[in-house]
């Protein structure tokens, strides 16, 4: 399974007056992560959009469980990976890391959308094509 | 139970690319929204740090499922309570809706917390004063 | 001339750990006001889509004083109003107060926005409609 | 002059219904350069806070010109120097090139603050330690 690494220092903007991250913000960085992980497999957010002429991949359900705060100028390891694939939706999971620590455990279900032929206000989910599958397979 | 609604009116600025909400958006909402709860049931946040001495309410566990999605101009309607205390954290939920819609259903469990007396760097977890739990049965 | 005038309630995610408003959301509040400004007038960014086929009013130069600080929990109330419109740009100001007092002074130069025919991935700036410049003057 | 470069991509979330950057995403680039800036020419922000007993340094006034967009996947270079020091307070300057082009030019008046020793909810600027503007000398 393809998993992303990547390491991220806090900022001071990400924190609140309790002096540790509002926790919106790591919302902000694990979709950050995902783009950054399809990017990394080799199809980024501009393909999926210019090549397979989609909208996107919005949040259909997610979680997060803190377990260890951060404040500005700590660095954190975010690890994602997807879990699973369907028709038009997959799991992705992160992992944030502090030091050797578990600090969050994160999980996301979105769907891959079009514009609705119907109706191009409205979207409305697509088959994930093969080659962006097989393109995590090959990464 | 007591329920705090109130409507909010999507801005341009919460909008992504795609023309809908960028979903950590709405965690800033759901955030602002347990404050003004808490604030509606006689208990600010400026008085859980100023009369209680503690720190803050940080979150330990969220989900949230989006089930239709809006747009900048639209307005939706945030419903939150506390679903339940426990010694030191507590339950909230948001249901959003759109009309008459469930658009999103969001949960969170967070905790009370002040200074570790032994490390004032750190948090601790503190026992929810009775007359906080007391205000939310009276309101 | 038109001045549209709200109160914003500072949240406590709009705070820093210096416990004051982390200076970007102000940019937020200011651009929320100023699309509200517009609805306002009865030219909403909905209407400036749809009606006239625009992309938006992107900023061009932006400039703010910051005065006074607020914390969570604080009322501020921002007074908006356009100062001068030219052929495709316009100058907006916002003054915010709190109590009695100016705390902050904000300044704009926004243009109005379309697709660029030759290049619908690019924007070109666009003549503002006579109707919406009306709207202000008889709102 | 310590000048200070970093190279930032662009992000989804960033960028607003017109397909750009929705502009307060810039005041938080341009807050974190600052602070790398200062950690960089080795004096972070942490050190502000605990070696000399600060709380931060807040905007006073901020102007940014915007003269070229950028979208999701674009990459900036952000060029981020100290223009001159005062008694408590600083300029700064960030220009950011989008290949070699300039797309943005900010400006920042910040100034360093303390707890008022007289009432710790508020805020007092603080003479600007020899040693800070020293290791900007020499870094």
């Amino acid at each position: 399974m393809f998993i992303h690494r990547r390491d991220v220092q806090i900022q001071w903007g990400d924190c609140d007056p309790a002096n540790i991250v509002y926790y919106p913000r790591y919302f902000e960085m694990f979709d950050d992560s995902t783009s950054i992980l399809f990017e990394a497999a080799g199809v980024s957010k501009q393909d999926i959009i210019r090549r397979y002429g989609l909208v996107g991949i919005p949040m259909v359900d997610t979680r997060a469980r803190f377990l260890i705060p951060s404040t500005h100028g700590d660095w954190i390891r975010i690890e994602s990976r997807i879990e699973s694939w369907r028709r038009s939706s997959f799991d992705v999971r992160h992992d944030v890391y502090k030091g050797a620590e578990l600090a969050i455990e994160a999980f996301e279900t979105r769907v891959l959308v079009g514009r609705d032929p119907d109706n191009p206000d409205k979207l409305k989910s697509a088959a994930v094509p093969p080659e962006i599958v097989a393109r995590f397979e090959q990464a």
